[in-house]
């Protein structure tokens, strides 16, 4: 089988060969490895590549399968893990100088379930200081590149990840989104990821246990792919207080959905709330033709989002304390301004200020219950802006308008995680010159599957997931 | 069939009485009515009673079934409804005079689940002010008083459902519990309470919607009681965001275990970090026995619990603000002091007092969590002192140490709470002189069901729950 045909493959379609033996582990690693050989110097998103422990695993999971042991779901799958996600003997350094030595003892859980389902870690993929921020730049890798423009953003905080998933360089890919840290990406690469309700994937370790903003979830290429491994991360764990029960194998059910009868709402600017590129604008207004085109009852209507963006500001500042204060009182001098500029915003709250920020989330928990009675999904930009210049830090202005601040461009994300609805993002058309625009799908409290049966859906009348970037195309 | 027989069935057997036509829901009612006719002036638990709305339920539950129609696993029991849980047309005070007058036009969820299930509402029990303490009284209806003794207190915040159980006034009760508000009424009334899961209980409206510190739960005479009232109440509903997944029906399942092989772990005083008076300490060591002499595996032990006073205190101090901050700035004159000072408690801190109380609270989950690797549970006094002067606010000195404030003597109590684990408050025994003392039987994160079935198998082999309030007895 030639290497390329393997590493463009879906994720259902390699462990299908893996497990029936018709490919061999250490085969599906070495055509990756030629694969991150010839892609990564491009766009960087791979910064720390373990390729002898990685030939090692896949020598041992060729040996389990021949011994007629059983083998996971992911059995074989290579997969760089985020560098935010503890990596047991593998330098995790959380885009952080302060961590550039770091080695962890264990895994992350998210990491633990993969493995134990039986994939192959290769390395870990590039993010932006602790995750903050959606475009992945640091100090220790500099800067993860577009694939389909290497002169522009990846997105970010998982925009490692995006990027070597668009190249090939690993079928699957773990991600995490506070504001937007694996839609946007998504977005920016023309790859799949989902937002998961809170306690969806269970997180540890974790410093806020309780938090429900920032959640980790699943990346691929295609819904189906990006479900599987929802299937793998998802159920239960005791080590997380706010894991949902429901066991991941429901996840792994097909995702086939009637389109008849689906009531789809859609709005390009959040009910006129943001300010949105005009080819991010066109590409949603398309999307909702598409739906409409399938059959479904389309109507443009978004809910009222008052409040979250003081929810998703104050919860994020009190978080980011709560997590970084420690570090940001032994290292002050190694953490990015913006970084310390968010820290030192949760050190000024009040406890009043939780509180009413808890008020409104509350009060925007309901508001948004109440308009899904009338939808199923919501379908939104997933980034107000198209891939912005890699050597910025953020958009400055976005359709016209000046940004205040490193956040604000990302307001079409971070307003949706304030809802703790889940969120999927998918590839949703490309702007005249070439770059990708993803569509975010949003679905009711704990609808993490119908979102998914909805990308599905959208994914098969489009297909522009399919197109690869222009260097791929070039490669043959 | 006798009305003292009815009044003190259990609501398992009553309630298959009622299905099955050998009892009308007209006569269950009036003989409950008799008895706290009879009772209520004594103890003082229900204080707003709604009789003729109830015999119009009462009729129509008894149509439904002669109908044919299906009818609820709670149908025709009695209950009176916590005072704090919204009542749609039945005066809800909440302890309090703001609402002296407050009539819902909706029901709390809780309520909601149960009037679904069945029960004939027929009035409502006595709370101290917005539940806030753990002795029943307030400037509208006075102090609810204990059955055993009515010169002692009857516990609170749940007293007045808890004395009306023991009283025979009805089978079921709806309570609550943040610091031990349905464990300690059950302890000092001789009655069952479950403080469950957060989430297992999902509550609406909820001020803090995805606060885990203060939840709600069933009460009534028998573990299995509490059990079936469990299977309604728990179950997800999309009005919490935290709610568990798993349906109630779950609970409704025999609770019968094999005592051989249960690692009972106990403590008097949670190793040594709380006084204890002498009875209640003769009573939780009399339990360990109890495990030990069924073939338990029963060693004294209790996980650290440092941390988990700061964990309380700081997050009921900061919820309080968050709920009744509001109330406090437009009726402070209204508003018992002690009150008054938790609000303002709750406003003097910061983000990062709240941040740190959360780092530490889940630092205690993890310390417990892997304390129940080693132990099937944990056995705790509920209260750290027997039933009280009822004309006092709270006991100011407990086995001779002198008590900081009116919390501080619920610490065996709300030092559980902190941990997040469900705890079943169930009777243990009596003081020489007659009072009820109960014992907590504490599980792991979510083992609500194996919480259940301790504790029946200790009710089983005990049988305290039997013994009757003196009043009832001579009344015979």
């Amino acid at each position: 089988m030639a290497s390329s045909e393997i590493t463009f493959m879906s994720a259902r379609e390699l462990v299908r060969l893996l497990r029936t033996g018709q490919v061999s582990a250490r085969e599906v690693l070495a055509a990756h490895l030629e694969r991150i050989e010839r892609a990564n110097p491009r766009v960087n998103a791979i910064v720390t590549l373990v390729a002898e422990q990685a030939a090692e695993q896949a020598r041992a999971a060729d040996e389990r399968l021949a011994s007629g042991a059983d083998v996971g779901p992911l059995h074989g799958l290579p997969v760089a893990h985020k560098d935010t996600h503890e990596t047991a003997g593998i330098r995790t350094t959380h885009g952080s100088p302060i961590f550039a030595g770091h080695v962890p003892d264990r895994d992350d859980l998210v990491v633990e379930r993969m493995r134990a389902a039986g994939v192959v870690t290769i390395g870990k993929t590039n993010v932006p200081e602790f995750a903050c921020g959606s475009h992945t730049f640091n100090p220790l890798f500099g800067v993860t590149r577009n694939p389909y423009d290497p002169s522009r953003s990846a997105g970010g905080s998982s925009g490692g990840a995006a990027a070597a998933l668009a190249c090939g360089m690993h079928p699957l890919a773990d991600g995490s989104d506070m504001g937007g840290s694996l839609r946007n990406p998504a977005s920016f690469c023309n790859v799949v990821g989902l937002r998961p309700s809170p306690g969806r994937v269970p997180s540890w370790p974790a410093e806020a246990a309780w938090a429900t903003m920032g959640v980790q979830g699943p990346m691929g290429r295609e819904v189906a792919d990006v479900a599987l491994l929802l299937s793998v991360l998802a159920g239960p764990d005791p080590r997380s207080p706010i894991a949902l029960e429901t066991p991941g194998e429901v996840f792994a059910r097909p995702l086939d959905r009637d389109p008849a009868g689906l009531r789809v709402a859609w709005s390009a600017d959040l009910g006129g709330r943001v300010p949105v590129d005009r080819e991010v604008a066109a590409v949603v207004a398309g999307a909702a033709k598409v739906f409409a085109d399938l059959g479904c009852e389309v109507e443009e209507a978004c809910p009222d989002l008052s409040g979250a963006d003081e929810v998703f500001r104050t919860l994020r500042a009190w978080q980011f304390d709560l997590a970084l204060g420690p570090l940001l009182d032994a290292h002050r001098d190694l953490m990015k301004p913006s970084l310390v500029a968010n820290v030192e915003a949760g050190r000024a709250l009040s406890g009043r200020d939780v509180a009413a920020a808890e008020r409104l989330h509350a009060a925007l928990f309901h508001r948004v219950r109440e308009f899904f009675q009338r939808h199923d999904v919501l379908v939104l930009p997933v980034s107000q802006v198209v891939p912005f210049d890699a050597g910025r830090e953020y958009p400055d202005t976005v359709g016209g308008r000046p940004m205040r601040d490193y956040l604000e461009w990302m307001a079409s994300c971070y307003l949706v995680s304030a809802t703790g609805c889940p969120a999927l993002s998918v590839p949703g058309g490309f702007t005249a010159g070439g770059l990708p625009v993803g569509v975010q799908i949003v679905g009711p409290h704990r609808a993490d599957f119908e979102v998914l049966r909805v990308g599905h859906l959208f994914e098969r009348a489009t297909g522009h997931g399919r197109r690869r970037p222009p260097s791929v195309e070039q490669a043959g």
